[in-house]
């Protein structure tokens, strides 16, 4: 099931690791990244961001946007870069407003409650069209970056994004979100799919602005029995990874132990892992072919650089080729520098 | 493994269901209840609790604790009762005060941040003694009880308790716990080993009192690595285990998939399973003598009665023998009461 890429002739990056890995071919060295690397860890960021109105304006402000995507490349040296942005755009692209609230989280002053909801929700290209912010400030950080590093572009599952327009906001339990999954499976279905056509035409645009790789997020896989995900989840990441092909796709599953096989039935490239699980049992229930990428402990970074160097290389060593270094997590915004940067560091020093 | 429990000869319960499937005895039915069953599903506990200043008024008056344990056996017919408390007592008797915030959780206006504050902390017998108001709901409701089911007492795993003590509140990362674990590991096996002493001191006390069984909630085991789970949660669960002989015990360690085998290891009598987990898959990694307790997709109750009973009978069949019927999580506030009863008389009507 490796998804052969053909390298676009215009591409002329001095740094290609993690696409190499991708596309199943050997290096030298893993790649290392970090999810959430554009954001709090890095005291420029934090800077910038005081100066802003809120969240928003940083994702909306595509100057901005790309700036503090490309900081993490100049402080951390890390072998990607991930657009500064929120996988919540897309339920505002189709009519959804969110709001972010310091400390708190995302909030929909409206929710999906019924078909007349989902009905008037716009969909696909022309609703993935109104994130012009969004392409706009990829272009930019691709011409920025000047081919330093690949540039990941991301989305949210369909799942995940339905829960938050259903639930309205995060949650221990996200039982309202479930509840229309016992409730009414049909309106949830038409809804997946609305979310999946404006993600498909989203993720497609973002790689006509430069994206040269990206990921689908998957964040609350880990609260749906297993029979739920395979039924309301997984076909809808199958959807995604079958329409895009021009660039490799990462698909992570956060806490999804129970789907490993059937993500890895997935056209992706790259599985993403949490730090629960163990790189040989994945290699197991997924095949030969995929990259894997992940998954230390995000709080591992919080110990002394001794540490994290051990522990990293043992990570390595325990992945073997075929992976991509990243967190389990995205990077909890009170690690570190120096831990984030031994980490990085230690990667980057290690060969194969 | 399976725990011998000697019968106390002044119990004379009317239905010992629960306990005889927790010895390893042949029943015609699987018992039932709910963790969370004594609380805001009942509209008898919504009308008490609202003429109260608050959660903490309830647990402490030992009258209205025994009045709101007692409500589910009147209302659902369930087949145990469990005391209506909190974990987060131990905590306060070890002289750490917590709030309950409407709405919110919990919140601890201090929190364990050095040696300092651990070594002034009490613990063991003289801190469980400071709990009089709960073995007091305990006699209270086992009298009132006369003996119509079991009484369950509870306490927090020490690895939970652990986490709210040095978080100070709700989270969905623990990293301020989890950063505990690696910045000072010394640190967290002292405060553990102080929680544990009072764990165990407290629960032999609520047998005393009249606890029939005991349960232990080890509620963020999931958040966990395999390799910190071994390390700072198991050990001391295992201490608990083997210091309580009278009677039997069970463990949920909530979604902690990747420590079935370690669980199974342990002197208990019952392991909980989250709605994650296959039965068979568990029975596998934890060998065949103890019983199984769960575990019902809690969303499942939010369904049409016809899919509660279908979906109820075939779990209880897949689990087979020595299984207590449960959720996989507590019963969420907002369940409809007629899907929590089709939930019990299903399993009521069921018989093997």
């Amino acid at each position: 099931m490796q998804k052969v890429i053909v390298e676009s002739p215009q591409t002329k990056l001095q740094n290609d690791l993690i696409l190499r890995v991708a596309r199943g071919e050997e290096v030298e060295r893993p790649p290392v990244w970090l999810m959430r690397q554009a954001g709090r860890i890095l005291p420029q960021y934090r800077a910038l961001r005081g100066k802003l109105s809120g969240f928003k304006e940083l994702v909306e402000t595509p100057e901005l946007a790309a700036e503090v995507t490309i900081q993490p490349i100049d402080e951390l040296d890390v072998d990607a870069a991930i657009i500064f942005s929120d996988i919540l755009v897309i339920p505002e692209a189709m009519g959804l407003t969110y709001e972010m609230i310091e400390k708190k989280g995302p909030f929909f002053p409206e929710t999906i409650k019924q078909g007349a909801d989902v009905d008037k929700l716009a969909s696909g290209e022309h609703a993935a069209a109104q994130l012009q912010y969004v392409f706009d400030a990829l272009a930019i950080t691709k011409r920025e970056l000047g081919g330093r590093v690949p540039l990941i572009g991301f989305a949210g599952a369909p799942w995940t994004i339905l829960s938050y327009m259903v639930e309205g906001q995060g949650s221990k339990t996200f039982s309202k979100a479930r509840k229309l999954l016992y409730q009414n499976p049909q309106l949830a279905h038409q809804l997946l799919q609305k979310i999946t056509d404006t993600t498909i035409a989203y993720l497609k645009l973002k790689v006509a602005a430069g994206a040269d790789m990206l990921q689908v997020f998957d964040s609350w896989a880990g609260i749906l029995p297993k029979a739920q995900y395979s039924a309301f989840a997984i076909p809808y990441i199958r959807q995604i990874c079958d329409a895009i092909q021009d660039v490799p796709i990462t698909v992570f599953a956060k806490d999804a132990w129970f789907a490993l096989e059937e993500l890895g039935q997935l056209d992706c490239n790259t599985i993403g892992l949490d730090w629960h699980l163990d790189p040989q049992d994945v290699r197991q229930k997924v095949g030969a072919d995929k990259a894997l990428q992940g998954n230390l402990d995000p709080c591992l970074l919080y110990a002394d650089e001794q540490e994290i160097a051990t522990s990293t290389e043992e990570m390595i060593q325990r992945f073997g080729k075929q992976h991509i270094v990243n967190l389990g997590h995205g990077v909890y915004p009170d690690t570190p520098l120096p831990g984030v940067k031994c980490f990085v560091n230690t990667v980057k020093a290690f060969r194969y």
